[in-house]
């Protein structure tokens, strides 16, 4: 078995561990979650690494350099999945660092840096709502008022870390103490873009900013068969005229997605006519002032269509979250890590992750860099989520030549 | 006081007659209902009528001529309303001939032809969501399986009767038995033509046909941030584009209106692209050529934009209600008598109504016509329905004149 195939059998193996039927269901804190957990332990120990469960639920395996004041690598990714979610998001960037890490060292017996992976407790907020809980406490920006958070049972955070087993009231102890020097996650792409681009393996720019507005236009209700085209206050045609524009628009900007996931009709009757209809605009790049240019620029198309169909207009934002880059210390390696690698012939694929990662907070302590996984059709958060063994093999000579070249990146 | 102001202050009475607090809902055969028809029936005998209930709660006050095979010339329109409707919509179609039949008939003293009043108690459907039940009864067109109808108590429609104090399994007995040469029926617009137009009253040349279309995409739902705007088969955009394109194609399209009422997108989520959207179109128009020939225009704008976005497209049809003219033996006199009202200098202006009316059914049995009196803002089935004292007092006077003028239209 080549390395690709050990991490896809063991991924089958985690993903066996589930509340759900349909797909794999396993939230932070629970039973499952101490099982993976359990199951991540023994791998990271054959594969010579030390273990322990910090006091947020994170499993971390670490390995000691024999150097003195060697630097700190750190890989990992979330153990979490979403309710009726997929068996390979998160999990690959957990299961593939150990397979990777244990065959590298059975060659080279030591390494010049501290390396550490992290089995993330917390990513997706499928149990109480709020994302990353994880990798906060690990960057040492979580917040003790989160303690209060209630899932569906209405169990508290603070009692489900008691029951979990770990000491919820010290979370500070689970901030990482040393100097990270790095941090490099892989994870499936949740996208379509290497299958398109028949890559198996692209390297991650950066995480896309990301902006939420609600529009709501105001017209005219009325009777369907009574108002004449003309003399109409349309909200519902002004909404989807709008919807239109903005994807016209934003199709002739680079580096910008626009998503209208919402439209809501008032009174939603067939034989009236709106009076009053809202949607959604989630709008994300890599680049926050494009983000910007082109809410200005939307907000103006929305206006005109208002004006022009004498809607009245209203703009709520709902959230904004900057963009975050990958560091070129990193990505440099990965690059160059994909060239060295052995019988494939693959150029370095450049491209941005549209979601949100753990990589966002490790941010905030140290370098990151991400390597995205090619899957099927771009399908995630969902049981239908699927990559191959082969392309999990790629990943993992990949991780091997990093594993070789880091911290080198001359 | 001009009959305007009678009709227009009798109408506030009648509005009081109300089971809401907000507007008037008043339902087939309720208390309200029994009162209503008690109020007019004072009216119609205060006017000279002989007045009756008939089997199915319909009020009928009737003048015989004394003119042997005199014509017969049926008024009316509906005492109910929808819930939290208007004082005038319906109402106004049987006060309006009372007082004016009573001013008239002190006058003339006697007609060349026989007259009957109908207030119908059911048009709107609000309480069994069957229409008309009232003008069905009068043609005979009424299916007595519409008994086990039940209302939102549970009540049927046959202990409503029975409750009512009619004799609910003899409805035939409704079906108006002479020959009938004309029905005319004055309503509210419940559209802005006229107010559009700045003119009081219209005649009707006919009642629009309308047919009910469901449009389903489906594309594929995707993270909105991680599938690139040109890699997308969003089932929300497709939508919204039909939506657009279908607006811009009948406003192109003389006597012909479209409006979509609901929108649906799925998942419905602000971060997912919608795999699935859906809308209802209804589409009228007073010849039903047009409506089978636009539809099959929308449909081939509807499978382009879904062939170009690579969705699949589903059309079901929901319901098809043909088109219904009025006759010239009636409009012409109504128009005649426009020209002939003095003080007033009006050009008979003609449009079609875009809602459904008991003359339709009275159009099974004889020659119908429709007076639309002008409204505020077009707005109906609802507590701000309004219309001015004025503008009924020009009603009035075009009816006098029409009953000077029947039945002769040379």
């Amino acid at each position: 078995m080549n390395l690709g195939e050990i991490v896809f059998n063991k991924l089958q193996e985690l993903g066996k561990i589930t509340s759900s039927e349909e797909g794999v269901t396993r939230f932070f804190l629970t039973k499952e979650h101490k099982k993976a957990n359990k199951l991540l332990k023994t791998w990271m120990e054959d594969a010579g690494l030390k273990v322990k469960v910090d006091n947020v639920g994170n499993i971390v395996g670490e390995y000691r350099s024999a150097f003195e004041n060697a630097p700190t690598l750190v890989m990992g990714s979330h153990q979490d999945t979403v309710k009726n979610g997929g068996k390979y998001d998160g999990a690959l960037g957990i299961v593939l660092p150990i397979v990777v890490f244990k065959d590298f060292i059975k060659k080279v017996k030591t390494l010049p840096y501290n390396f550490k992976i992290i089995g993330f407790g917390d990513e997706e907020g499928g149990r109480f709502g709020t994302i990353y809980l994880g990798s906060k406490a690990v960057v040492g920006t979580f917040d003790y008022e989160l303690l209060n958070e209630i899932d569906d049972d209405g169990v508290r955070l603070k009692e489900a870390l008691e029951n979990f087993g770990v000491e919820g009231n010290k979370i500070e102890e689970s901030k990482i103490k040393e100097k990270v020097d790095g941090y490099l996650e892989v994870h499936i792409e949740q996208g379509p873009v290497l299958e398109d681009a028949n890559i198996p393996v692209g390297i991650v720019k950066g995480i896309v900013g990301c902006h939420i507005y609600n529009f709501t236009f105001e017209g005219m209700a009325g009777h369907a068969g009574t108002v004449p085209m003309d003399l109409r206050k349309d909200a519902g045609v002004g909404v989807c005229s709008t919807v239109v524009e903005i994807e016209k628009y934003v199709s002739t900007v680079d580096d910008l997605v626009a998503t209208i996931g919402k439209i809501d009709f008032s009174p939603y009757s067939i034989n009236v006519i709106p009076g009053k209809a809202t949607f959604t605009l989630d709008i994300r790049s890599s680049n926050d002032e494009i983000i910007i240019d082109s809410i200005q620029k939307i907000k103006k198309i929305a206006q005109n269509i208002a004006t022009r169909r004498g809607l009245k207009l209203d703009i709520q934002n709902i959230n904004k979250a900057s963009s975050c880059n990958c560091d070129e210390s990193i990505t440099k390696i990965l690059e160059k890590s994909i060239l060295s690698v052995k019988n494939i012939d693959i150029n370095p694929f450049y491209l941005y992750s549209g979601a949100g990662h753990d990589a966002q907070e490790l941010k905030k302590i140290t370098n990151i860099g991400m390597l995205f996984v090619r899957c099927k059709e771009g399908i995630s958060h969902n049981p239908k989520e699927s990559i191959t063994p082969e392309d999990i093999e790629v990943a993992s000579n990949v991780l091997t030549e990093f594993l070789k070249l880091y911290p080198n990146n001359n």
